[in-house]
């Protein structure tokens, strides 16, 4: 097996992670003393966190530990540009028991850092404890470039409702693991997300109202979009779908479209824009899929034209959301 | 036991102990959206993350949520302040079961919150999820205000040591609290430490040359200081002992030094001071303990003056330091 984190102790395994990480121009001061510093030039930061539980969030033996650390970075860097900002770092805690082996570790950690140099933002500090469970919590910072940030709920009726990317392949991925058809595409889509990262910068100067990432499912986090005086009508045949999706549903007998639907984790961007502003986003953001898929309505809730049932979302505890 | 976690759910339970965050004007946008934005006028940003463990690094049998909570921002918000920085924003991610109590959540985020308005910081964002432990992600962010980090290895041979802050109570405290004297007073020093955050950007401003707080244990958090070129001369007799110790080790049968020397969690700060700027500091440092315990030599190495036997530090997996 070799050797174990115990083996190497916290400073060990600190020195080996943190070996190789490469840092960018904007970070001032990186791992290794009682804080990094980061360059801000905008003169605020987009800051945001969140936590990953192996046998929650994550299974070693469903996903190598390179591909867990670019999901946990990628989850943190996709809320970045959901507030139309760019990761410029990030900070990552690996809380994990003394029995796990040092090759983990350093995947995890490799994989982190490679989600981060995907877009040119470094790995600026982190730490590590003993803990009975394997951890890993995830802190992304961001720069706006001089915009305002995108909120979710500034939405206005008559707006375009926009999706950057595609839905439904994280979900189908993991139904494919959990029925052990590891050989399916879309598993690729759950080990490994792909945010269009670039896209919420770009929906941001394409002058998007409200804008979000779909981290729990769609039908859940637009939810979260809706106010007591905008709603949304959403034309279900026009989401973007994962193109693995048919031959998924196909092979496990499947309605994909509750994977369109309910389905989190794929992180792709939902932005509401001023109709006006449409064509621009769409050349701006040429290089990931982009779909017209609703519109922005003066009513409170969420009307699925073409779908009869839509599921809840996830929720960590299993209580009403 | 009243509610649990699982029964409010995570979005109720979100609700819950972010209804009562107050927000100060450096933040932008705090919680409920993908991301938090916040101030940082210096066009920099200082930002540390600490991972704390039911078990490991606190138990409820030992210390109340509210305190633990507290704990945990403090770890975080005096590594800002060993940099030389004012925390202004931090973000906590939470994992424990969903049989935790609601109550529990909302004392150690009522704790947390509390350390952090102590210094006009705000709680801006985090996370929740389900896990076997129970943990704290712990992010600060900081200012420094125009200065110049002051990173942990720039002391120059002649300066002169100081600590700010007091030693050892928090080991006194575990100690009393491990042979069931819960009534000693350093019990209050391990429940919550008491960083002197202000004399972080006192000592940068008086010119420091290196500054470090004090986590693991004196001993071993100095040596992160030493280089190839410079060391210390330590006068052990100067180090600033916390008042409840001599009354604790008569308590306890103990050498109170081991507790001075290699205890950890009471994150006094560490100055490496021009000799010129002592006097200056002292002012600046005027309301919290200030003492001057030593100065920095041109050979590797720290020399113990009045110590034979000196403790180790720390390490989360056990393995050498």
């Amino acid at each position: 097996m070799g050797e174990s984190l115990g083996d190497v102790g916290e400073f060990g395994l600190i020195e080996r992670v943190t070996e190789p990480l490469r840092q960018g121009p904007d970070v001032l001061l990186g791992p290794g003393d009682d804080a990094a510093v980061v360059r801000m030039p905008d003169g605020r930061v987009v800051a945001t966190t969140d936590l990953l539980v192996e046998g929650r969030h994550f299974r070693f033996d469903w996903s190598t530990p390179y591909d867990v650390g670019r999901k946990a970075a990628a989850q943190s860097m996709a809320d970045i540009a959901a507030m139309g900002g760019w990761c410029t770092a990030l900070l990552v805690g690996l809380a994990a028991p003394a029995s796990l082996p040092v090759a983990v570790a350093e995947g995890l950690m490799a994989g982190f850092a490679a989600e981060a140099a995907s877009i040119d933002a470094s790995v600026v500090g982190g730490d590590v404890v003993a803990a009975d469970c394997v951890l890993l919590a995830v802190t992304a910072l961001g720069d706006l470039e001089g915009r305002e940030p995108v909120p979710r709920c500034a939405a206005f009726a008559g707006d375009v409702l926009v999706v950057v990317g595609t839905l439904g392949g994280s979900a189908a991925g993991l139904a494919a693991l959990r029925a052990g058809r590891p050989d399916l595409d879309v598993v690729a889509a759950h080990r490994v997300p792909c945010p269009p990262y670039g896209a919420g910068p770009a929906l941001a100067a394409c002058r998007a109202n409200a804008l979000i990432d779909v981290s729990d499912g769609l039908s859940g986090d637009l939810g979260h979009l809706v106010t007591p005086d905008i709603g949304f009508e959403v034309d279900v045949a026009a989401l973007p779908r994962h193109p693995g999706l048919a031959a998924a549903a196909a092979a496990l007998g499947a309605d994909p479209l509750d994977w369109v639907l309910g389905g989190g984790e794929d992180h792709a961007l939902v932005a509401a824009l001023p109709p006006d502003a449409v064509e621009e986003a769409r050349e701006a953001c040429a290089e990931w899929p982009f779909a017209v898929v609703g519109r922005v309505v003066d009513r409170e809730g969420i009307v699925w034209v073409g779908a009869a049932d839509v599921p809840a979302s996830f929720d960590h505890f299993g209580g009403t959301s």
